[in-house]
């Protein structure tokens, strides 16, 4: 199954002024398609760390994506730290500033001609209505921090990464996680590769615990839902979905 | 000043099952605290990829947060890996078991004491009215997943992260990034120790751009501010708070 990693870049996240929303949308909709997200990272807008980790990342996993970096200002540095990455120069994009130029009617400034300047050899792919394309270097997809933009960018790719989905089913438990446990273990022992999660749950009346079951094999994830009920006794599950 | 790195624990998080509100919250306090938070990284439940990621925030940080992974059931292996990362074993504490006893009135069972499994020579520190303390192993400091008892916990012990916190000032601007991109610059050639951003908000009516100005020197903060508000014509700014 294909596997991805995160790289969130932006000081802004990292001195709690903004709360990441990108990469928790990426995880559900990566999870969705059947990508399997084996790693988050956020670091600060510095061209050596940037490049060090998205290095690393582009050699572990299937997809990099990274968010933020991107705009013509000071502490946009994601170009200049995945061309590093890649041992790339920049360089400027005609394509891009083309269209900088159609968009606004005149020709770019300085600071518009930045945004222009990507890794040498990117491919530009078109996101929908957005004058501003995805940038991709190997198998790094370079999306911008500003969620709506990121948003539209990745759906307008999202087919790129289709694997095979995991089926989820849902077991809300009246029990405390430490009343269940051992049943959970013995379960796995049963289920080896079945995926189990287990959430205790604070104040919520109606139960304590949510157990996540998944699996890509509809049956063998049947199996395992009937031979956890079958752990647990009937008063002890407030709902099954 | 001291820096900090964070830990998020949990599958349940890259499989965009849980939406981790424990990195901006530690991220928030630790600012305001005045402890740089360098990094944030989250990783799946496995034993190895903990104890590799612990270690090396451990060398490269003053303070490590964990978040996650130390309840009683089969995917909570934080304590391994953190004993792992410092080549430690788990031994039980009979501190924590003597408290899990008096918490409930009966002995802990088998996987309740799996919560009382801790790296060998870690420190326990008591958060406020709950029964499980904070554990602490060298600089790591081992935190719930569970949002409420994490703020407790933090809560309790936040004395011990205090440096010289940031002044901030916000400048909200009526002009894209791409029109004052050069008049930063400027500033931040005056101002080189200025910890300056910039973030484009969309769908904003009064304004296109934040500006975050941060310094530890009110005066020094003071100065960049008047510099900046004279690079900018009165009618570009929309307030400064």
């Amino acid at each position: 199954m294909p596997s991805a990693g995160i790289i969130i870049i932006g000081n802004e996240v990292l001195s709690g002024k903004v709360t990441d929303v990108n990469s928790p949308y990426l995880c559900r909709e990566l999870r969705s398609l059947g990508v399997d997200v084996e790693r988050i990272l956020t670091i600060p807008d510095v061209i050596d760390v940037i490049a060090a980790e998205v290095r690393a990342m582009s050699a572990a996993y299937d997809f990099v994506f990274t968010s933020g970096g991107i705009g013509p200002t000071h502490d946009d540095l994601t170009m200049d730290g995945v061309a590093k990455a890649f041992g790339r120069e920049l360089e400027l994009s005609t394509s891009i500033a083309g269209r900088i130029e159609r968009a606004q009617g005149r020709e770019p400034n300085e600071s518009q001609l930045k945004m222009a300047m990507i890794p040498a050899g990117a491919s530009l792919v078109d996101a929908g209505d957005l004058w501003f394309p995805v940038v991709i270097v190997d198998n790094v997809y370079v999306f911008p921090g500003v969620p709506e933009l990121l948003r539209k960018k990745f759906d307008s790719i999202r087919d790129r990464f289709r694997g095979e989905p995991f089926l989820l089913k849902n077991v809300y438990v009246k029990r405390r996680e430490s009343e269940i446990a051992a049943s959970l273990n013995d379960l796995l022992r049963e289920f080896p590769a079945l995926l189990l999660g287990s959430y205790p749950k604070i104040g919520q009346e109606s139960f304590h615990v949510l157990l996540t079951l998944e699996s890509r094999d509809a049956a063998y994830l049947g199996r395992a839902l009937d031979s956890l009920l079958s752990r647990l006794t009937a008063d002890a599950v407030f709902k099954v979905e």
